[in-house]
């Protein structure tokens, strides 16, 4: 009964118009370019950041991994702003123990900040000024507009108040004239608030935290989680069963992950002058 | 039956700490100086400006009013962020026509930045760095926490976006974990969500707009608004019939409005390293 509101599709659109940005981008001289900072060896990190090099490899764009050790960090966030054949800089999390995104983060240029590190870009944002939102954000926001779901005058219901998802997911809400709740672990009565919700977001990071419970006849259900399991698989913050109540859900994998990776490209492509 | 929420007290409590903190300072050779940057003749406006010159002067605060040309703002906003002598910076809004604070206010530093008009400022609010919130919405929470109002796990509804209260004031209540959700002129029935707020921020600029029909008995109204009346008076968002239901109601004038005076004073002697 669900429409399944799949991310495959739009992504694959996204990443070849990228490339074709890329191409002439590159034929003008002006190779656009990623440089990812991952100062750890987290390996669920570094999957996300060989799947990222594999795609902008495959649009066109240069992508370099930079391993600083902790002390580094800034010094090198601070050359890569400054260095004119470089658009996109990703600060890859989790950081070192002892080293805050808050501290490293400024040091992006908002130019050039395609995952909207810096608070200066959450800040554009809220503003309603030109910047780059988190991809993760925008990806909710893509897979809405590409499903086609109306906004503006519903109520959209955000499950999560992370620097990285809810809260700027929740400012591109409201700057498309949805009325926006931001509900989190301290909310009493989580189901009585998403129950009411036309479109929620559940961006927690903890499997089946949504369920049938949460869910009315009708709400679109977009799954920002991505829980690996024993086997090696992944999963999302919404119960399966969602699916036989929401009006639609985004499946994990294949839903908000692959716009995610396409809309990091997307952003680099467009902060070396693409369009 | 209704507790009147006054601000009076504690902007008078506010002022008197802030005054203590000018002294200490002055005594030692670093005078806490405000500068204002007012670019139009504004009526209101110049009101306002006056009325924090004459507050500041009254805490021991140098308060420099600068009156540039369009052409000049940035310019002087510079000089003023340069100047080690000035403390704090408020640029004073309405602008001239043409003339947009987006393009401006990232021209104060963050750390003068006593109202929060930096985007900068906000984002580092919204991801909880320190920041100076715009004084209106510190002005929102200060005024809960001095009459006692719980906040964590309560539902607090904030009518109106804007960049300077209506936002701000949902990251502050989303900080101290209230699940927030905001409305604004393009909400579909406004009123049945108000009614289940615990705690209700208007700060929309619209006179009358919350009624009796869209509070809940023992609701919480925290009046942000500051409209004119025909006679020079001055009356907020709220119905005063509201005070009937509601469990509290911030009075206006005597309410937001002194509290956030203070609290740009309390910013500017903290902003030049005082307590």
């Amino acid at each position: 009964m669900t429409a399944s509101l799949g991310g495959r599709e739009l992504a694959a659109d996204l990443r070849r118009r990228t490339a074709e940005s890329a191409a002439t981008l590159t034929a003008a001289g002006r190779p656009p370019r990623l440089a990812i900072v991952v100062a750890t060896a987290d390996e669920s990190s570094a999957w996300y950041v060989r799947s990222i090099a594999k795609a902008a490899a495959a649009a066109g764009i240069v992508c370099d991994v930079v391993s600083p050790t902790p002390t580094e960090i800034h010094t090198v966030l601070s050359r890569l702003g400054a260095d004119d054949d470089v658009h996109g800089i990703i600060l890859q999390t989790p950081l070192p123990a002892g080293v805050d995104v808050g501290d490293l983060a400024p040091a992006i240029p908002p130019a050039k900040d395609v995952d909207g590190a810096n608070p200066a870009s959450l800040g554009r944002l809220a503003a309603g000024l030109p910047s780059f939102p988190p991809a993760t954000a925008e990806a909710v926001l893509a897979l809405l507009d590409h499903h086609g779901v109306p906004l503006s005058g519903r109520h959209a219901v955000v499950v999560g108040r992370s620097t990285v998802v809810g809260k700027p997911a929740a400012h591109l809400l409201l700057d498309r004239d949805a009325t926006v709740t931001i509900c989190h672990s301290r909310t009493s009565d989580l189901a009585a608030i998403t129950r009411q919700a036309d479109v929620l977001v559940a961006a927690v990071g903890r499997p089946g935290l949504i369920t049938t419970e949460h869910v009315s006849p009708g709400t679109v259900v977009i799954d920002v989680g991505t829980n690996p399991t024993a086997d090696g698989g992944l999963v999302g913050d919404v119960d399966p069963a969602v699916a036989e109540t929401a009006g639609g859900l985004t499946p994990v994998p294949g839903g908000v992950g692959p716009v995610t990776t396409a809309l990091l490209l997307q952003h680099t492509v467009r902060a070396a002058g693409g369009p």
